[in-house]
């Protein structure tokens, strides 16, 4: 989590320019909620124009995201709002500035569902995450305690 | 939104069955509810048969349907059962009538996480959606006064 | 329903291993709730290494499943960590013991924006879900008596 799928027209970014997006989507996480950037997984598709209808006509030009949040809650309109805007200003630059038509939404999933490397992620803000954060990995600890 | 992702059989449809598929569920949506056709994104994807199992075995005669709803909440079940009504109307030539087997799901996902062109999409039946529907896209206005 | 979506690195797994993780993720839910194998919907997906991105680095190691549950809500903590630990269960031989990284989360969507075959699917545990499960695939019944 969270979990972004974009999809593409075929060709639209090099491999280098989705490291630079996925690295930004990364970055609109980690220096803002603080999780661990391994938690930040991002799967481009490539889709080919005659799969890719908008209004049901195929298209070329368009950038449809969706996303499945898990580790934060967005439990406010103001945070939502807040949220959106650092998604935008971190799509700007691999979006609107390449000339794309672009669409995304996200959805909200429950924490309680998900696990990693085999593990039940430590909850939001505990110093269990920290240091999984830190070491940008997944860590046995002590569920119980945390 | 909605956004439709239909996984079929390689080569289960032409681009202009396609096309046809797609022309069908938008007009599921902009003859009922009146959204701007733009906001219906159909995704196709191929998937071969060694990918696509049920029940544990492949298949190759399956469409299998996963949507996200973000612009118009079902809030009840009268209204839920309706717009089933009307999916499985604009899917029945495309499926049943060419001999698939076929099976979908909607999900509802936050509207205050989907921005579509940077925008934040006007309330629903607003005048602002009304005039985004006559145009087919994303025109700025005044979100306070909405 | 459920519909597992399975991200894997290219050629990650054989037909024949990939038919073997799909039976016992159907095993995972008939063995224990008794749905149809019918309703578990297993899809593959093998993305190349430019275009699955986990902290902004393209990674070659990771299986990352997204799950869509229908037919049945978890609805306590005791039954989200009780089908998480089936989960696991069934996943261990094919991803931890093959040497993959995983992580997999599962969102609950309506069950009343559902159908399969046209059909509304009969309610949990009823007599008419119990002939669909033992003749495993979708029969006509007398909705309004179920």
């Amino acid at each position: 989590m969270p979990l972004w799928n974009i999809q593409t027209p075929i060709g639209a970014y090099t491999a280098d320019q989705k490291k630079a997006f996925a690295k930004d989507i990364t970055a609109a996480y980690t220096e803002t909620v603080g999780i661990p950037a391994f938690y930040v997984v991002v799967n481009f598709r490539e889709v080919p124009e005659e799969d890719f209808l908008v209004g049901g006509e195929p298209v070329g030009n368009f950038i449809r995201i969706f996303v499945d949040h898990v580790a934060r809650q967005l439990e406010t309109a103001e945070l939502r709002a807040w949220a959106s805007e650092e998604f935008e200003k971190a799509l700007v630059p691999h979006v609107k500035d390449r000339g794309f038509d672009w669409e995304w939404h996200v959805d909200e999933t429950p924490m309680d569902l998900w696990r990693t490397q085999g593990l039940v992620p430590p909850p939001a803000f505990s110093d269990a995450e920290k240091l999984w954060a830190k070491e940008n990995r997944p860590i046995p600890y002590d569920v119980a305690a945390s």
